[in-house]
């Protein structure tokens, strides 16, 4: 495998993007609104947010990808059609039907995704003209790709995307991703988007079956803040242009699953790294289990606590912190054979604090990157889970942030 | 029901409270060292964390509140003897053992408790020297009882004291608490606790069925960061001095549960009110519930979102927020039949924003005590919780505390 080092969206074969700005975003210029569409017929798969409260789009999007066949994704930021009620689904679909004459596909093969502030009606004057002049300039340039990773970002301060090459059958594969979110809500400006291309050709059913095994090892390994987003949406088009057509398990399948792990996993990891006010990227590794379940909910438990999040932004190795929120886990555990690591140092042993470096320890604590490993000693699973700190620039984003400022004229942030 | 003016933990008949500063603390003549005394023999009972991770104390005293006969409380603040291993199991014995000889009375009727850093041994002499000084201090005037409430303080900033009088048989009959507690775990100085005193006389198992009753509509209804403690306790000693014995349920017992219920609801809203970091106090009302279970999820997750905490720190109505942390609980909702009023003001019905006043709504945002009350239309049960704002002096408190500053000197956070 190979990271392709200009790689973006439109690096598999046959795949185009176009992207512009119509007037969403009330920053001028800032792209909002794109299409992501394939030269070919293609199948297509999609995983969408758990939350009981999803956006129109969500709806819309889940009937779409049952059937199996994805052309294209259209996608707007600024504006999540979320709490929208019936008018947001007509929307939704207005907006399918739209990029299907334009893109001159069945709207049956169209997936929608909008991410922004919610429960505000979409403004469709503005999304029509957008969703045209969109697709007037597709293109595969990488000025293309790079244009479509930015047209979906809200509070986002990086653009996310990759492509990496994979060798199947003695042919190129190419697999492109682009991700956004930088909260699970940001500032009202929900959710987590994920696109991926891929130049392979294979079976919906199939092709599920990989984006949900790519998904488990990656976006399903963070958290920023435990809020889920009402529009979380990931979804995946492969139309075959590479020549290299799979159809069932076995070696190539698994060389196509590591490609789209590693990309899956860079763009989840390029989430928390740019997650609202993060300083640190922290990994969270969970050992000696009785059960993966077990390993999952304590270390969830120590990504979430505030005072863990809050110790790490202070560059403090408060291991009491960290023992205590697996305790609390909901997992029985056996403080007698716990042992903690942090970034590789023996803090706590057998459940006692152990004589270590601390002048080494406190000087890890400035790394970009934290490690937190904490084994059990009760079975052989494990899990990770990565997240960041939680910082004062956390609750400026979020408390400075007012939903009626363009009502009240009272603060510039949206 | 009277609430008693000048009310402490020694206002009920029979008590006595002795403190000392013996040195445990950094702070001098910050009181450090407590005993909580019954001059009768007197029945008991106690809850404790449910952290799998929980110190030497809790250990020992769920074995004395087992046996359901408690004379006296003796606590420590300043060192937790949590992740201390089996030396920490042996000094809250030998805690017990002092104390039993200075009081005249049976260890096994002593619970202990400490409060404040995790994994550093507790230093046994000063101890030791405390607890023989405050048993001399025993006494039962308001000043005692001031001086033991803020014996047990960490990072409090508020002393939390309470007593009540109930009319039962025409006698009077007094409960009196104290507790402590500003984050789930203050800077590594832990824990919730709470000590109950009453002179009414009661079997041990009924007032245990008491207490657990009170906890359930009060602590357990609380949450300042979801970071649970490896020390809470919460304790009650009943000793018969007002002449009223109760030996089974009706209307006199639950005259006591009121007033029980009174103070404890007090106290854990005391506790929310001086939060890390708090400037609101709000209340979180779900009703229309399929189940009591339901409501407390959902209630739950408003409550523990730093995205709803933060908006309400920044005095934003964020229904957006509210409506989405409801949606990933984990219950079945139906957007269609959701209402959310913030402050009394509907802003959120039947899955779609209201035209209402926002002036009047963001003035309301102003005020120290936020209701949100979320109506799911969906059944008939509810759920109250009880939490504080995310402020930035929340991360302050928390970021820079360092857990080696003792060692290192490098700061004087403690």
């Amino acid at each position: 495998m190979e990271v392709i080092a200009t790689g973006c969206i439109v690096a598999p074969k046959g795949f185009q993007a176009g992207t512009t700005y119509c007037g969403i975003k009330t920053i001028r210029d800032s792209l909002d609104l794109g299409i992501i569409f394939s030269e070919f017929p293609a199948t297509g798969a999609a995983l969408f947010t758990t939350n009981q409260i999803y956006a129109a789009p969500v709806k819309l999007s889940r009937k779409v990808a049952q059937k199996g066949h994805i052309r294209a994704f259209v996608i707007n930021s600024g504006n999540a059609n979320a709490c929208t009620g019936e008018q947001g689904y007509k929307d939704a679909e207005e907006m399918v039907r739209i990029a299907g004459k334009c893109l001159k596909i069945s709207e049956d093969e169209i997936l929608v995704a909008s991410t922004g502030i919610i429960g505000r009606p979409l403004p469709m004057g503005k999304i029509a003209a957008g969703i045209k002049a969109a697709a007037t300039s597709l293109g595969n340039t990488p000025t293309h790709g790079n244009d479509m990773a930015r047209a979906i970002m809200t509070t986002d301060t990086k653009q996310k995307d990759i492509a990496v090459r994979l060798k199947i059958n003695n042919k190129d594969v190419i697999v492109g991703g682009i991700t956004k979110g930088a909260g699970m809500i940001a500032p009202n400006m929900a959710t987590m988007l994920c696109f991926l291309t891929t130049d392979i050709s294979m079976p919906a059913p199939l092709l599920h079956e990989c984006l949900r095994n790519a998904v488990e090892s990656s976006f399903n390994r963070i958290t920023i803040d435990g809020h889920m987003s009402t529009n979380d949406t990931i979804a995946i088009i492969a139309n075959g242009a590479s020549g290299v057509n799979i159809i069932s398990k076995g070696s190539e399948l698994q060389v196509f699953q590591d490609g789209l792990n590693y990309v899956t996993s860079y763009l989840a990891k390029a989430i928390v790294k740019d997650g609202e006010g993060a300083t640190k990227f922290i990994q969270i590794d969970v050992v000696g289990a009785r059960s993966r379940s077990d390993a999952t909910k304590i270390a969830r438990s120590i990504a979430d606590s505030p005072l863990v999040k809050t110790a790490i932004n202070g560059e403090d190795p408060n291991w009491g912190r960290i023992v205590s929120a697996a305790g609390y886990a909901g997992v029985e555990l056996n403080e007698s054979t716990t042992n903690l690591y942090i970034n590789d140092i023996l803090i706590f042993a057998k459940g006692i604090p152990t004589s270590c470096d601390l002048d080494k320890l406190s000087t890890s604590m400035k790394n970009t990157d934290i490690n937190v490993r904490l084994e059990l000693g009760l079975g052989d699973c494990a899990d990770t889970i990565w997240t960041c700190d939680l910082s004062h620039e956390y609750v400026t984003i979020n408390a400075e942030y007012h939903t009626y400022a363009s009502v009240h004229s009272s603060s510039s942030h949206q």
